[in-house]
């Protein structure tokens, strides 16, 4: 499984993803699952993945291939939009899909993926997409805060309670990772070590790229403190009256 | 979907569930999901459905048939044990599914249900079962503080962090309060009103009994109030250093 959480704020885009992949318990392993492209100056992009890792590897080593090519085809880092990257994201899931489909399916296996994509290309202002198995993609608009794939739902509440447009980065990052603490608590398969990138507006460049290991200390401090601060929370709250 | 929770405590038990059905989005009903089965001074038992409703309701309604010729069988109102009620509950379910699950398969519907029973039937402790669409069932163990059945991830982080099995009734019936809060804000799908039951261990009967609306003074207080205290614990924890 997986957890990936991409928010857009006024201010920038924040990233969070875990790195743990299994297929079944017995086959649990770590792989990245941010890939960013980086030409400062003139864009940055961070790409997340879920699902099927054969395919979500495939298709990130076919937009690594058009990179390298960049001069005589379209890649990540020559098109002119977000919108036009996301397309290529698409495109590349569904060269993978024809590759790859019929096979898979065979052998009972679902062709299973769900991407991220965000950032800022020069000329425009910060983009977010969400990139479906079948290479079509939703676009994050005013009333879209965040983007979640994987397993999404034990981290959903925190965001919709305290994230909004005009959030720091800072602060989303913090959300973030309570996000992922809620959901590594309660799914085995979502684990350490993250990745976190925040990307401020305009600067068109990584602002920060951390590994958050189980040993990280900010990591460890918003473990107990978030633990603590609900419990607390929680019993200063009044009981209800049983006796009604 | 549903959302339904029971907490097993030292001192009884607190089961809450919503009311909401559907059958897709423009389609959505009022149906109550918690029977209550009492002979005070006997037994208490609770029964929450989630699933397809009319594999519940034929279920429900074959448990009440028994009731009724309780003289000469076996029913939830004359079984020695909590063990047994399950399997009773277990085998009216596997009876609807030997008349139902052909015809809903031919209409490419999937036979699906899973229920919670628990209660204290006089000469055993109070007992929480969980009883699956197979009418096998699991009960709960010292380990084991709750279980869900329904759109059941939202609600979990809260109820893994604040509830032991020393917790009080009016705690436990706060904690599922507020999870069933979370769970109803990110799914549109469950929704009030709720039904709350607490049962006072060895009472052997119903403590509370409440129908909690949209209205409810205790529960808008708790929603209002725990958004407002996750914010600012939120608000509470150090942002970290995006500069590191």
């Amino acid at each position: 499984m997986t957890y990936c959480i991409a928010t857009l704020l006024d201010t920038g885009l924040v990233f969070l993803s875990d790195s743990r992949t299994n297929a079944g318990v017995d086959h649990i392993n770590t792989f990245r699952k941010m890939h960013v492209f980086e030409k400062p100056g003139d864009r940055v992009l961070v790409l997340m993945t879920s699902g099927n890792l054969a395919v979500a590897q495939s298709t990130v080593h076919s937009l690594h291939e058009q990179i390298t090519h960049s001069d005589t085809r379209a890649s990540l880092y020559n098109v002119h939009s977000l919108f036009d990257a996301a397309g290529l994201v698409g495109e590349a899931l569904r060269h993978v899909h024809r590759r790859d489909a019929q096979a898979l399916r065979e052998h009972g296996i679902e062709f299973n993926a769900a991407f991220i994509l965000g950032g800022q290309i020069a000329g425009e202002p910060p983009r977010l997409f969400q990139v479906y198995a079948a290479g079509n993609f939703i676009e994050a608009t005013l009333d879209t805060l965040y983007f979640q794939i994987g397993e999404s739902k034990y981290g959903k509440p925190i965001l919709d309670r305290v994230i909004t447009r005009s959030s720091s980065l800072a602060e989303a990052a913090k959300c973030a990772l309570i996000s992922m603490d809620s959901t590594i608590r309660s799914n085995l398969s979502v684990g350490p070590p993250l990745d976190l990138v925040c990307i401020k507006r305009d600067a068109l460049r990584v602002l920060l790229h951390r590994n958050v290991t189980s040993d990280d200390d900010y990591f460890k401090m918003i473990r107990s403190g978030w633990s603590d601060s609900l419990r607390h929370a929680f019993h200063a709250l009044p009981n209800p009256d049983l006796a009604q």
